[in-house]
């Protein structure tokens, strides 16, 4: 079963690669973007059948290991 | 409108830190985990309507700036 865990920065917490990624993109003529989040995403993949237990998982590396708390959201998403 | 834009390695390319994530899960006594990929995710919102029109403008940003094709993929989904 191949899981994706998304971590992003909480609201209010500044994220410059996002901001810079923006800039670069206006500059490059594209004016539409209006905002750039950057995000960091772990593809795993678990030897495991059962669904709700691989979520359970997955929710306990990321308050482990995959995410700070304090200053990251995470979602998990089963593929 | 926003959109996902989602880095990975291209198959071969070393991915060290998926590697470490995956032997530190493993160590943590998550012995499932069979496998772990690190991706970068981009969210950029757009101000624009037409869904065809923002994938193009998406798939330009990416190959001038956010992607390096020689090593990475990418994978644009409208949210």
């Amino acid at each position: 079963m191949e899981i994706d865990v998304t971590i992003s920065l909480k609201k209010g917490v500044a994220d410059p690669e996002g901001a810079n990624t923006k800039k670069a993109l206006n500059l490059l003529g594209f004016d539409d973007v209006v905002d750039v989040k950057s995000m960091k995403t772990f593809r795993i993949e678990m030897d495991i059948e059962d669904e709700k237990k691989a979520r359970a998982e997955v929710e306990e590396m990321c308050k482990k290991l995959l995410a700070n708390p304090v200053i990251q959201n995470y979602t998990i998403e089963i593929r």
